[in-house]
């Protein structure tokens, strides 16, 4: 089945320890639609800016994203500039520039309308909305936010999240959106909020799934060296809901199973300045990876 | 086979946002033989002042823990005051009274010279040593430590280190020991210190076990209620030696299954104040929590 996700496209400065990258490619909708991609078909909606290098998203059209809603507008591409200290937990914004993004309203075609999954990428909250609205009916709708919106923007938030199936949120931003430290009893708030499905993402300690009864939580993948944290979510993200569209399924194994596409396209994601790990991965170093994960987390009986 | 563990016993005052615990039972020693008991046989070797309550421990007693190294000496039981805070993951200490644990040197019967494993609480690295010296031929001595030696006798610390088979250390020591940021790359750093086994502990984000090829992640059992943290790290050590001791064996499936019993061991701690969670629990509940751990880690291949 296919996805349709609408999000930020943008062209990202990052600084972390171990260097820096400028002007890259970067934004939610990019990083999440790169690593859906090799799962099941994905259309891409968002807005670039005159100056942005159509070039550089070739490998996006090569692996087949549909790159018919992206909008060309007047003026320039929405910019981001921030670094990472050597805990790699959380960015510091330097600068943000929303440029074209300011005047955004997503167009959905025909067919994007159709989708049977749809991503909501961290935008703000009303523009969400604006998204299901337009959609026909579609089987699950995942949808990420940020500190940002929880924080100036919770009651356009809560109606925007009434209407979501998958909620995906980092620890922190579990916490502060629930108003509670533990983050079991925050789940279960979050969920009270509309979600039946949650996500809760914590970086170098793996994530967590809600869903039913179902407590699931998968480790990081142990890497040795984190480049750029950027986009990791956001690859999460696209790898959980792109293996959930392959299957046209939402039961616990398969939802179990997209944990674990999401963490290996997330560690991948991480290896190398923005996307450039995503652009050169294939599909048989994710299986490979998918089957490490198992050793980092399963144990057996013993024989009598 | 048995275990041998020096350690500290204390009377601790511990205030958390769910109430306070007043001059109750605490110290390395006590939380680790109460968890190991579950397992197999303990002994434990520790001092206490005339003034300790010797009925609040018949429990262990009946449990079956050997008492004949717990040495009373004259003068009051060490002492300790802290509390935490929402995120229960850092103590803040407010008074250490050493009282009679200032002068004390662990005396070894025979019997506790010839156990197959030692466990050496977070005291003193000199001290641990000095207890190295005097056991016969361990099949592996597991060892804990602390931030405070690390930082004021590294040098002590790392001697002591290097005769150790198991340590056990938390994420934030980890990195302070190996003085990279990197877990993966400290843990590499540590090992090569000594210790061919590593544990690190993460508290509310699981634990990870290094050990030759093998990387294996544990998360925590996801609790509402943490009431008090003191001590998760000694009974995590306690289920993790007692059930390697059990078996007599240290093979990538036993340390394993070693990991969700230190989990599993480290969660009922966390449920009441000082040991009072450790007293009444009974090997049913560990077996079937154990169980649980499988439903929150585990995943299966779908059917074709």
């Amino acid at each position: 089945m296919s996805i349709t996700v609408v999000g930020s496209i943008a062209l990202d400065s990052v600084k972390t320890p171990f260097g820096e990258a400028k002007e890259a490619l970067g934004g939610s909708a990019l990083y999440f639609s790169s690593a859906a991609s090799f799962f099941t078909p994905v259309s891409l909606v968002g807005v670039i800016g005159e100056d942005f290098p159509r070039g550089d998203i070739d490998f996006l059209a090569k692996r087949g994203v549909d790159l018919s809603g992206l909008e060309t507008a007047k003026g320039q591409t929405f910019r981001w500039a921030g670094s990472y200290e050597y805990d790699m937990n959380e960015a510091k914004t330097h600068a943000t520039h929303l440029n074209v993004f300011e005047t955004f309203h997503p167009k959905l075609s025909e067919a994007h309308q159709q989708a049977e999954f749809l991503f909501l990428g961290n935008i703000h909250p009303a523009l969400q909305r604006e998204v299901i609205g337009k959609v026909a009916k579609p089987l699950a709708i995942g949808c990420d936010t940020m500190n940002f919106w929880i924080q100036g923007s919770r009651e356009e938030l809560l109606k925007t999240i009434r209407l979501v199936d998958i909620m995906f949120i980092n620890d922190t931003e579990a916490r502060m959106l629930a108003g509670v430290p533990n983050l079991v009893k925050a789940a279960r708030a979050i969920r009270e909020m509309g979600p039946k499905i949650l996500v809760i993402k914590k970086g170098e300690h793996g994530a967590m799934l809600f869903s039913g009864q179902t407590v699931f939580s998968v480790p990081a993948f142990p890497l040795e060296d984190v480049f750029d944290p950027t986009g990791a979510g956001d690859s999460f993200a696209g790898g959980f809901m792109g293996y959930l569209a392959s299957k046209g399924d939402l039961n616990d194994r398969v939802l179990r199973r997209a944990m674990i596409y999401g963490s290996v396209m997330a560690s991948f994601n991480v290896e190398k300045f923005s996307m450039e790990r995503l652009k050169t991965l294939t599909k048989d170093e994710i299986e490979q990876r998918f089957k490490e994960f198992k050793k980092l987390s399963h144990y057996e009986e013993l024989e009598a």
